[in-house]
């Protein structure tokens, strides 16, 4: 019987299960539901014969590993199984952990980041093993509790069971498939280096009309900003630029045949123009290639809008979320910064890079593993894939992919454009979850027929 | 008997009509409490035998006029019977509308702006009646109720009211005494230009991965008003500085005998340094004689500290609050403002002005109303009065002193540096409030020996 019918045949029985693992509210800050739900996988991965362990961290929730199949060749599979926030609870249309699907559409907290596609994975190894039996190579599920909070541990994680955890290829969490339905696969991810600049300089907030003679903590704020970031994005700091990898005339060619729909983007964001009235090739190479200097948020003052009270503010603070991209790193990043800062003067400002910091990561596009997922795309969707170097996001991809040295591949996965990842009502369509289940089988059959 | 006898005599009588007053929480938005206070002075002027009238003004709370005394020569006195917001709460160390003294000192809402004032210099028209009779001018009393939220209606009224308020002198709401309990006597104030800057530009917030193509409209505004103030303090908005009229040979004469304590304001600052390096007479001109362009506050994205959102914000708002001295116009300036922005670009930037805006003012020293101020404070106070050209605050003095023509001042009152105005704990010293009577008594006494 073909994998899709298959697939089709059990719908209920693997709906059945994202819905069990969409109702645990696997939420940071409970430590109950996240075990909860570390146990349901370990159950799970016992069903299908896949004994599995707790890998340990201080402080971060346990990560799960369970290893199927067997051969010399192994594959890291990374999924998380903690999920966003459910605020503003109110703009959900149904409780965020009591899944429902209306119309077809699968709707919980976590349907599309990541129990979607994790629960998929699960269920091709279910398919896989009815059909074919354990798989001719070593199959490693590390499924973590800590990404929606930044994987402050990952790395430590990672390093410390390198062993075990060390593959030829990884498949990261699933990417998605776009809005003309093409299946994205993508083979890196942007760093980040997150930091708050703050401005004192004043004991106390004073009476605006003592402006006259205070210095404005604000303004010197705003100062030190402008120094950083031209208007048309170019970032200032200086150095910022000195380890960015240019895109090759490969990439380029990569770029080429991504789709970018500029009038549709625009009309998206209600924007006349791009960051540096770029169109074109350019803007699909500055969207993949180009870091950038963000500012996420900046306070000082009395704030309430259309009300006015007059005071010199003691403090401003603004906060910077500078996307990297392959080879800049984010300390490297922040020591310029402060370097920048320094030689104009403004030593008094403060940096806090306590926060998120992920370096970028770009991995080869021909591992055995990368071709695995193209190939079963190409197989498995009407729409040929959309294959881009890099999410512009960020994830913790950086310790798997480059500390052990793992050629990693993001594939297709539930997530769609209007999938509401990280918002209200949250959802994946039902059809996207069992193509997903089938698609899994078959990168995974694909990997067992391939060379590295 | 000595006026001081008198009034140490009936110190308990005037501290309780100051409880009285203290006790009405005549707040913005307590309308019952406003007209509560109205009627209390009403009832307090008709026992001095000062028939009095409401100002009547769509949407202000009614101010008070009485009018005492007879005679060609008028002289107008203003204050204001509502009192500032009591937030937060929870920093009083007694209910702010139960008046208490502790020590000496009288504690309540309202104590030292405006009530202190307002109440001894009732209370020294009663001691002056008992001790030579009805003044041998015209004594109008104006009392408004809006003062605290801007006074908005007030051009308004004094327009509608302009032959009712014709005098020869006014005396302004009391300035105070400074820390070291010299006199202060003020001939004018800086006005106020309160603006919000709008940057929008984006539909929706987004994620900040996308600021490497989606134009950021917290960038814009920092860029719009990098352009507006240099570090060293001056204004930079086109025109800014056309109108200001320098201080001239006398006004710095006036300003050298001024005290300006520098380590002192420097510590209490907690600054190293005044705005652009400024010492000595200097520092002082600036003082009173220099505009600003201060950010009273600014808001944008995600602001929690030390937490990270990876956000890129649909909008950010700034709130300038620019003190002007004369001749600068609030109107002309935000147009030049809006002007100076155009011409850079930045057409997008929305100017809100629909807050406060008060005109800048300057009275001669030498009217007889002026004169009579400064001859009572070198009477009745062992220190010198410092006497300066304007408040570096901001009140609704232009409609008396320049539309009405009213030669101005603004004598010592019962504010000290320590009396909380606008703050917790705000207070008045009980020996100051009975001293300002007697001073009350005693400048009333000299306007009546001086000609015009």
């Amino acid at each position: 019987m073909p994998v899709k019918d298959v697939v089709a045949e059990r719908a209920d029985k693997y709906v059945g299960w994202l819905t069990e693992a969409c109702s645990i509210s696997s939420l940071a800050g409970s430590p109950d539901e996240l075990e909860r739900m570390a146990g349901w996988l370990e159950h799970r991965f016992e069903d299908l014969g896949a004994p599995s362990e707790r890998l340990v961290f201080e402080g971060a929730p346990d990560a799960v590993l369970a290893t199927i199949g067997d051969g010399p060749r192994r594959v890291l599979v990374y999924d998380h199984y903690d999920v966003q926030p459910v605020d503003p609870i109110e703009l959900w249309n149904s409780n965020p952990f009591e899944p429902t699907v209306r119309d077809g559409i699968f709707y919980a907290r976590g349907a599309a980041d990541n129990k979607g596609d994790l629960v998929a994975r699960i269920a091709a190894l279910d398919v896989f093993h009815d059909l074919y039996g354990a798989p001719p190579f070593t199959l490693k599920f590390l499924v973590e509790g800590e990404e929606e909070t930044g994987s402050k541990s990952f790395e430590g994680l990672v390093s410390r069971y390198a062993a075990k955890l060390a593959a030829d290829g990884c498949v990261w969490e699933g990417n998605g498939i776009d809005h003309k339905g093409r299946p994205e696969i993508v083979f890196g991810a942007k760093g980040l280096a997150y930091v708050e600049l703050l401005s004192t300089g004043l004991k106390d907030d004073q009476h605006s009309s003592l402006a006259v003679v205070a210095p404005s903590p604000v303004w010197r704020l705003v100062e030190a900003l402008s120094t950083l970031r031209a208007p048309d994005g170019r970032v200032l700091i200086d150095g910022f630029y000195d380890d960015v990898v240019p895109a090759t005339d490969e990439d380029m060619e990569m770029l080429r045949a991504l789709p970018f729909e500029e009038d549709a983007e625009r009309e998206r964001l209600g924007v006349e123009a791009f960051v540096g009235g770029a169109t074109g090739l350019e803007l699909v190479r500055r969207y993949f290639f180009e870091p950038t200097c963000n500012i996420a948020g900046i306070i000082a003052g009395f704030t309430v809008p259309g009300a006015s009270k007059t005071v010199l503010p003691r403090h401003a603070l603004a906060k910077l979320d500078m996307r990297l991209v392959p080879d800049q790193s984010p300390t490297d990043v922040v020591a310029k910064l402060r370097k920048h800062l320094d030689e104009r003067g403004f030593t008094d400002i403060e940096i806090n890079s306590s926060m998120s910091m992920e370096h970028p990561v770009r991995c080869r596009t021909d591992s055995a593993i990368g071709r695995a997922a193209v190939a079963a795309a190409n197989e498995m969707f009407s729409e040929e894939p959309a294959i881009s170097p890099m999410m512009i996001g960020t994830g913790p991809m950086y310790p798997v992919a480059r500390t052990l040295g793992i050629p990693t591949v993001s594939p297709a996965g539930v997530c769609r454009p209007d999938s509401n990842i990280h918002a209200p009502n949250e959802n994946c369509r039902v059809d996207d979850f069992l193509r997903i289940i089938e698609y899994t089988v078959g990168w995974l059959r694909a990997y067992g027929n391939l060379d590295e």
